[in-house]
């Protein structure tokens, strides 16, 4: 059972600190990765602060993780020590069910194994990447293309494949019209992901702050949600509206923005409810849904894909010492875009 | 200008009474339909009595028209005298918009022009088929076959295209399980038509009281939602949950019940909005969608589907004198399936 270095919440109120976890035995289907990068997710805050549920502590969080293979199990046939891979947000699944046999391991039946703070198949608590190492089943490994370097790497395995699987799975294309709500970490991969797939791409943010930003990632338009002529001028525009805001938005007015068939997928998740008024719904068959990440196969295909068009996340990368400052400023949304941290500060 | 025979509210208060409308003279491309019969819509008395908006008076209601061509314009190509015909939610729409060249009518940019209560083309106000004629543009009548008879076609022009076209878009067919909310008016077409097309069909009513019915209707299985068990039962079962229930439901205890891609479809408005958990979405991308009624090339093809299958509505054919009182019963949910009025009788 070795033990490494990792940065972990010693409670739900402390600040992280540099401590020490366990990781199992290289099993014969685990991989023994050497972590390089751990990007910093808005979620891990959430988690680690208990805002989603108690947690057992001390508990190091991170699901953007890219690294080196330094070990394989006897029975390991997908990766070979030296490759260049990723973890995401789950580290298993039952691999029974209909939806794990469909390759949608994110909405596994019995649940999939978070990255941390989850139960393991063996009853431990899993232990996420801001970490030295973590042991993985080699199905739930990933492969990074040389093209793509790790540090900007690390952020697709989270906020990459969440924005890729629902623009993939709804027909972002040519002649499509996309409209990406929120410019943060989701919302500049979605905009990245979106125009190299040769949608026309707008975004629609609370103000023009990052409108710069927003063009030269590769958004056509750039449009103020605080100024409502926003709303009348692109009502019935879009065939998609990927919406990345975790707060409740006024779910409605951005409906009405959809054309005949278009769909509004949310990929975050606020704890109030939508209130959904039906006509907005039925006076174009619009379509209101939710996405989650996306599979193993699927992640796969964004990295390919990423590295063909030459996308990796804006990044900031910091040491470990600034974990703690770095929570703050994405809680006052002073990123652009992922922070990152380099693990070899650990 | 002909008069003719008409049962309409002459207030948003006062009983439908016996009296006489005028109909436009039979334009180039006008068809006059000899009104047989005409169903009763729930929205008719929602919208007779103002509960949508202010009308004006006198109003004859009834979207649900069957009858034979008596009189057709100089240039009409796609009827003729003797045809046997409907005429269903619309009477006109733009004929030029994305929506209507997509043969979406219903879905017009710049609106569809509704068969009672609208402000027509020409700027008068539309009336309805509680009547012995009306006169519509040939584009928006369609061809009742032979196989149907007119009675129980006259509520295929509403309560059938409502269900149907939903049913149709989302792909209910063979290994389908689809639900039905509610067995009413359109939740009865839906169980209907979807068993027609091969779908499982599972009847989710507030009781058990109709599920005699719900079975000889076409329904495998048959739940009452007062029954808390029935949403850990069914819980991930559908692929497609039609609802047809206007008032407010427990929306998220409806999503729970969608497998992996599923769909919920409602065809019926609730004033109030349903407050939609965006988790409820996201944990198997569910959709939340709205439809109304069909174009009129769906509605023709529904109408071919329904005399092929023997399809059509279960109703009670009443005189024009019992309108007020059909109107009373269908507030108290108290007609299997649909009141649809003789017009020989007014």
């Amino acid at each position: 059972m070795p033990t490494v270095k990792a940065y972990a919440a010693p409670s739900a109120t402390g600040e992280l600190i540099s401590t020490t976890i366990e990781r199992r035995d290289v099993g014969p289907h685990d991989v023994l990765i050497d972590i390089k990068f751990a990007g910093i997710c808005h979620s891990d805050i959430h988690t680690v602060r208990g805002d989603w549920g108690p947690q057992q502590y001390p508990l190091a969080p991170g699901h953007e993780i890219a690294g080196i293979v330094s070990e394989v199990g006897s029975d390991v046939t997908r990766h070979k020590v030296g490759d260049r891979v990723g973890v995401g947000c789950m580290v298993n699944s039952c691999g029974e069910c209909a939806n794990c046999d469909a390759g949608e391991e994110q909405y596994c039946l019995k649940g999939n194994t978070g990255t941390y703070g989850a139960m393991d198949r063996d009853g431990t608590i899993t232990q996420g990447g801001y970490s030295s190492h973590v042991v993985v089943t080699e199905n739930f490994v990933v492969n990074i293309p040389d093209a793509l370097e790790l540090d900007v790497a690390a952020p697709l395995l989270c906020a990459g494949i969440t924005t890729f699987s629902p623009l993939h799975h709804w027909g972002a294309g040519p002649g499509k019209n996309v409209a990406v709500v929120g410019l943060g970490g989701l919302g500049h991969m979605a905009v990245k992901i979106a125009h190299a797939m040769g949608a026309t791409v707008t975004v629609l943010s609370q103000s023009l702050k990052k409108q710069e930003d927003g063009l030269r990632l590769g958004a056509d338009h750039y449009y103020a949600t605080s100024d409502q002529n926003t709303f009348t001028d692109l009502a019935g525009s879009f065939d998609l509206i990927i919406n990345t805001v975790s707060a409740v938005i006024d779910i409605n007015a951005f409906l009405q923005l959809l054309k005949l068939d278009g769909a509004l997928v949310s990929v975050g998740a606020p704890a109030e409810p939508l209130p959904v008024q039906a006509f907005s719904l039925i006076g174009a068959r619009r379509t209101f849904a939710g996405s989650s990440i996306g599979g193993i196969k699927e992640t796969q295909e964004m990295l390919d894909f990423c590295a063909e068009h030459g996308i990796g996340a804006e990044i900031e990368v910091i040491p470990a010492s600034k974990i703690n400052d770095a929570y703050e400023r994405v809680l006052a949304s002073d990123v652009r875009y992922r922070f990152v941290i380099d693990t070899a500060t650990l």
